[in-house]
């Protein structure tokens, strides 16, 4: 029997895609990579999952699991001709407001969840830009951060157990209801490796309670360095704000054409702070706040007045990218970490990169914790341009991990930046990360080809991978 | 040439240790066991480590890795005749106030850290009761919590980096200065794991700024449901305060015998919570936690009126193993978790398991997390007592984890525990486990034994190993 009529035996003719005008857009994300799909499958429970896993290693064919595919790097682009499962049908969870947790399955999206919680007073922390998409399991996947994860950390820090199916077909819970995991922490290693060592069907989160008060500030400031000295004050100073977010010129432009947030055109960048907590504490740190600022050179200090101002001044934030679709016909979004002392220097070296390649580089990003994202606008039709883009996009990253950082902040390594990795990773480290996959996946049947280059495994013979077509 | 001779001509002869009756004392931690020691080398670098893991792994000697001895699950007892590497020499630490992080090697005492970092308003959150004593490299090889971890998390939320020495003799930094690890978490994997994969040799750690204020109270209850309900109450509330921790009454008798710290004796349970943070936030949180503990029954609720009444609580609580040790000539310390919800029931069996088996029962724990102390005092020369103490520990192990908990908190697996991991991990739970310590270590010659039980890996023999023999 053929692979697709044993899914569409399991599954039914509705839930197996094969005809390739609507498998097509499973082979991309949202970046600038796309692959081979063979079939799509949409399981609704974890038994389905067990059960397609089996036919597809029969078949020997590789398994892709995939969620909203709002990715940026590539991490469900398939290298070669695969079943790709999508988990957008497994859309159940339940709220357990004692424990202040919830069991939520991969498909449910990420703002779902936090809306459904708000009745509780609860929200899940991390909240990416495209957090109204986004699945939980995508979260999960790629460690997904968020501007708020600066105070309250990654996805990694607010999921206390998964369900994985692995490449053998077995269920695992790793992880528990307890704190503290025991043993090895393979959770953790779960976390953020891209389907690489299983397909993640559900997940325990945390869930964090709504802040009683928050202020939110936006300062202005004519230098981006005083932008910049401004995010290591405040942190010296001894506040971890909730968020930290820093745009530039280019991009307080582009937004407010878009949605008219009220950010000042006018100035080379912008901080957008928000400090929450007890209502005497948040005013007593957003003056600290407001204090590190002028001292470093702030033009205008503004407090959102009320809940309205406040959540416009987030609009412009989170619609930085749809901004950008305005102005140019395509971007390309970056991602990668500097310790938060060398903004300054690395922020400089940016624009000198984008300069060099004659790029549109337009910065918005969270400063608070040093992750940069900086975005090109150009229009792909123009001949070299993606030639141009691609180099300037691997010298950023070069930039970023000489100064201390890392290659990946919150987007995860993908294609995107595979091979890239030994720019970080020693090969005994690559090694070790080698063998605990094989360790999961002996047959490398699960999203092969990511995250890891080849030549990784010592005896590799480190034959070049390819790492995806361009759309 | 004899691997003493080897190690002699590495370090000198002040720095391997032989003879037997310098030796004995490296065959045990605080717990109840003790193993063979071969030898003890006291390396003062990180060269002089992989030279030593050289050595021994040419002789095929395994290699026991120690901080200060202040385990109590036995995880540094070598289970055979074994070279003990003793990290106490390693104590060099570099401050870097703007990062607030610090390169930390691993004989470095936590709460020497923690005192230098004062002079900049941080400190090392982790803070277990042995924090005195106990070393940094101790805390990331078993993960450490201690009353504090209720808000800051365990050691592995304060471990950007870890350098590690492998079975190979490679050094390798895993994690980094940037915040959130890339590709697999080897970071995360390594810390908690026992010294099974590697030897920690430094880690770079997070600094916590010193909160601008706390408030301590005491809170006294006549049943101890009671109290358990008000843990609940708080949490749900809203609050998750700096620390929540539960003493009962045979527990504050001792203390207040010992130290006079102000603990009522006649309640049958004390709450002592800590909030911290902005002035007027702990003053409102504090008037939270009064309000849950009063209407949970609460005799009488105290506040600390000064530094000094709070240092005196804290005093009594970190004094309290301590105590104990006035009251009988040995105690076992137990260590599991359960959900905070199942307290109530937890502890009325815990009570029950020690009557059963005669053993006085006292109980001083991190309640916020339901992580529990459950302790047995005893005198050890009685005839078949260290038998009851041992069924008695594991019974009250199965409890907690038929209550949806884990087998420990923060004291690690060791020996104590290791025969105990299938309650709650599966076959092939343990396999993955035994996959990755392999990847590590694949001759088996780090910490042998440790953590993972006979048969761990799905083609052992599962033949019964000794976990050590009772002092």
């Amino acid at each position: 029997m053929t692979l697709v009529q044993e899914l569409r035996d399991l599954l039914g003719d509705e839930r197996v895609l094969s005809d390739p005008l609507r498998t097509h857009v499973y082979g991309k994300d949202a970046g600038i990579r796309r692959g081979e799909v063979l079939a799509v499958v949409l399981p609704a429970s974890t038994a389905e999952v067990v059960a397609l896993v089996g036919i597809a290693a029969r078949h020997g064919i590789p398994v892709v699991p995939r969620g909203a595919g709002t990715g940026l790097a590539g991490g469900t682009v398939p290298t070669s001709p695969s079943l790709v499962v999508s988990l957008t049908k497994m859309t159940h969870f339940d709220v357990d407001v004692e424990s202040r947790s919830a069991w939520v399955e991969a498909g449910v999206l990420n703002l779902d969840l936090s809306e459904h919680a708000a009745g509780h007073g609860l929200h899940f922390a991390p909240d990416p830009s495209s957090q109204a998409a986004c699945t939980i399991g995508g979260n999960v996947a790629n460690n997904s951060g968020g501007p708020h994860c600066l105070a309250e950390g990654t996805t990694v820090n607010h999921v206390l157990a998964v369900e994985v199916v692995t490449a053998r077909g077995e269920v695992v819970v790793l992880g528990g209801e307890a704190p503290d995991p025991i043993g090895l922490d393979l959770r953790g290693i779960v976390v953020g490796s891209e389907g690489t060592l299983g397909i993640v069907t559900r997940a325990l989160v945390k869930l964090t309670p709504n802040p009683p008060a928050a202020r939110t500030l936006l300062a202005d400031f004519a230098r981006v360095e005083d932008a910049a000295a401004t995010v290591s004050g405040v942190i010296a100073g001894g506040i971890v704000p909730a968020a930290l977010e820093m745009m530039d010129r280019l991009m307080t432009t582009a937004v407010e054409r878009f949605v008219g947030a009220g950010f000042p055109t006018d100035a080379a960048a912008v901080l957008l702070a928000e400090v929450t907590g007890h209502p005497a504490a948040v005013e007593a740190e957003a003056d600290l706040i407001r204090a590190v600022a002028e001292s470093n050179g702030a033009g205008r200090v503004r407090v959102a007045a009320d809940e309205g101002e406040r959540a416009l001044l987030w609009k412009g934030r989170k619609a930085a990218f749809g901004a950008v679709a305005q102005t140019a016909p395509d971007y390309y979004l970056h991602d990668a970490v500097v310790p938060r002392t060398r903004l300054v220097e690395v922020m400089a070296k940016v624009y000198e990169i984008a300069d060099r390649f004659d790029l549109a580089m337009m910065n918005v990003f969270h400063a608070g914790d040093g992750n940069l994202h900086p975005l090109m606008a150009f229009d792909a039709s123009q001949d070299g341009v993606m030639d141009r883009v691609q180099t300037a996009a691997d010298e950023l990253v070069e930039v970023c991990v000489a100064a201390g950082g890392a290659l990946s902040g919150e987007h995860g390594i993908g294609l995107e930046k595979r091979d890239l990795m030994p720019l970080v990773f020693s090969q005994a480290d690559l090694d070790a990360q080698a063998r605990l996959a094989e360790a999961f996946d002996p047959d490398g049947l699960f999203n092969p080809e990511k995250v890891l280059p080849a030549g990784s495994r010592c005896f590799d013979l480190g034959r070049p991978v390819p790492a995806g077509t361009w759309i």
